[in-house]
């Protein structure tokens, strides 16, 4: 018995034997995106209503309101999310709004191949920018450092963005043009 | 003879005689102020069917809709505007929408005295951070250089990020903290 994993972890290892599926968020995973936004722990109370807000305006009509989600899901299972979209006013710079994954479904290339899958599609709408804006702080410092192994640079750094001791670090990647 | 001005430029001379009025926009500023938006010839039209937008969404509920006009006028005839507010999700950081000046008043203050009047509203909302993001192209050539005689700095430069040959320069400021 001593090589059974915890029940928590067998989705976490069937991810490697699956082919990875990121695909456009669906209205069937909304609790489970609203609830890994919370399970973070990062987000704030007004972060996570404006997640829930936005994810709103993205079924209503994804194109209008600017707002894209992609789900990457193993089954009926939602591992993590990612919200992006076209940056006011820019025609060749994207943001992306959030990424997140299941704390138990960290470290397994969730939160790799949804960048990728948002990178593929600010080319194929001939974009050139992607844009990231995160904090300074800890509790940041894995999704720091995953961008950098991506090839975000940290183009722009503030102290004291967001509130007293926790600045805004600005990612910047071309990837086209 | 000689020495007499054209008149476009009598209203223009008698600014530096006049205390520099800048206050919050008011509703009767509504044509004036696109019209000088219109005049800057650097606005497109997409950018002057938003500032038209915001300038209605600011007249109904600044606060809530979170862009603050401010004019810069002398008597009933409006010299230049600014745009402004909160950065999204950020307690510090404030942005500049839009900054313009009637062609005939420039080089006169005015759009010194409306970053100003900007700046200390910032501080007095206990805000830390002004960002202004602008193109690199030469018909912005005098924003760019106002903004670093006042004392903003070209924090990052992306090429190519608003269209082929027309790239962002951010200029960042930090007035308090």
């Amino acid at each position: 018995m001593s090589h059974l994993m915890p029940v928590v972890s067998t989705p976490v290892r069937r991810i490697a034997e699956k082919t990875i599926e990121v695909t456009p968020t669906t209205p069937d995973e909304r609790d489970q995106i609203v609830q890994i936004a919370a399970e973070t722990g990062v987000f704030s109370d007004h972060e996570l209503e404006t997640v829930a807000e936005l994810l709103g305006d993205y079924y209503r009509d994804a194109e209008t309101s600017g707002y894209h989600f992609l789900t990457h899901r193993e089954g009926e299972r939602v591992l993590g999310f990612a919200a992006w979209g076209p940056r006011d006013l820019s025609g060749k710079g994207y943001d992306l709004y959030w990424i997140a994954t299941r704390p138990e479904a960290q470290r397994h290339g969730v939160a790799r191949a949804l960048l990728a899958a948002i990178e593929e599609r600010v080319r194929e709408r001939r974009g050139y920018w992607v844009w990231i804006e995160t904090s300074d702080t800890p509790p940041y410092a894995a999704a720091r450092g995953l961008y950098e192994r991506c090839g975000y640079r940290p183009a722009l750094t503030l102290p004291d963005f967001y509130k007293d001791g926790d600045g805004l670090v600005v990612y910047i990647k071309r990837v086209s043009g």
